[in-house]
């Protein structure tokens, strides 16, 4: 029987999205279970509740704790941790690129990767330059697949991505959708999400 | 050496507030820390972010998540749970409620009971013989108890602790606040929380 799956939805800006992108290919290793990571914007979900940049520099209470309980979870966790001058970022470039790479079998090295420049590094994920050192690591060419990223079809592809995280009903990211349909929004249901996966919820 | 104290700040209307009070004296027990009730009202402090009810009323699929979320988590914790006819309630009479009663020693019983009456019985929180009940049951006269929620000094001293929620930086709930001044929002964190607080931070 195959592994049951679990569905990662992420935007490259969302800070809780970095802590589950570097945990989560462990932790469903050991559930055996297979991911499938779904990169989307939440910009145009915001713009239709109202907010025109993250929620987290409108409400600046909630900003303030966000940064906070960063410091705190990746303290825990040993992750390094070095906040962005600029937040939110632009997260397009990164989700179209991961968008090609997904089915060449380098989205996911990617991802994380993007993650790791723009949170432990500061790099800004909007420069192709950052994507370019990226893909050269991973023996892609960064010509071919920043090419590929701006084509019309990966343009449309990341629509759809983004329609259907509305369509599923996400306003957050991270999010997690198991094949049977169940939601579960922020980082902090990661393991449950996994486990509800696992059991084939 | 005194024990170490957490402040727990809730909401009556709070769902995930239920969550933490039926939680926290046990987890507190055993990490020796001592816990400080803090009712407040969060109607105040959203009127301040732009809502004039509920996020999870306002944003429907955030809503709909939180539900669905509240099912998922009582069901883990074996707690029961039922989605109350009419949400948000309005937590007004029980916060006063729980401020005379703190003092006197019986209003963290009385708090984790009429959280209890609005999530797994389903009471309105708001008419007063709900509380009443609740009173008679603690061995608490409920006359004396409900006028002396109604008198200037109670109401005063409900506005000042939502002007102390707003100035620590509150702005949801539930939400934790040790001696140190270190702030923690949401029912997830509880458990961080009362760590933090066992260390002195």
């Amino acid at each position: 029987m195959a592994n049951p799956t679990l569905e990662f939805w992420f935007d490259f800006a969302s800070t809780y999205s970095y802590l589950s992108a570097v945990r989560i290919r462990t932790l469903a290793r050991t559930a055996n279970v297979t991911l499938r990571f779904r990169p989307f914007l939440l910009g145009p979900i915001f713009k239709t509740l109202g907010w025109d940049t993250s929620p987290f520099s409108i409400y600046q209470a909630k900003g303030r704790h966000m940064w906070r309980d960063l410091e705190r979870l990746t303290a825990d966790l040993n992750l390094p941790f070095r906040r962005p001058e600029a937040f939110p970022q632009n997260g397009l470039l990164g989700a179209r690129v991961a968008l090609v790479g997904l089915p060449l079998g380098w989205g996911e090295d990617y991802s994380v990767a993007l993650f790791r420049a723009e949170f432990e590094t500061g790099d800004p994920i909007d420069a192709p330059a950052t994507s370019a050192a990226i893909l050269a690591g991973l023996n892609v060419d960064p010509k071919t697949a920043l090419d590929a990223a701006q084509s019309d079809d990966t343009k449309a592809a990341l629509r759809s991505q983004t329609e259907a995280a509305r369509r599923f009903g996400l306003f957050g990211a991270p999010s997690f959708r198991t094949a049977g349909g169940e939601l579960f929004w922020g980082n902090d249901r990661l393991e449950q999400a996994l486990d509800w996966a696992r059991r084939g919820k």
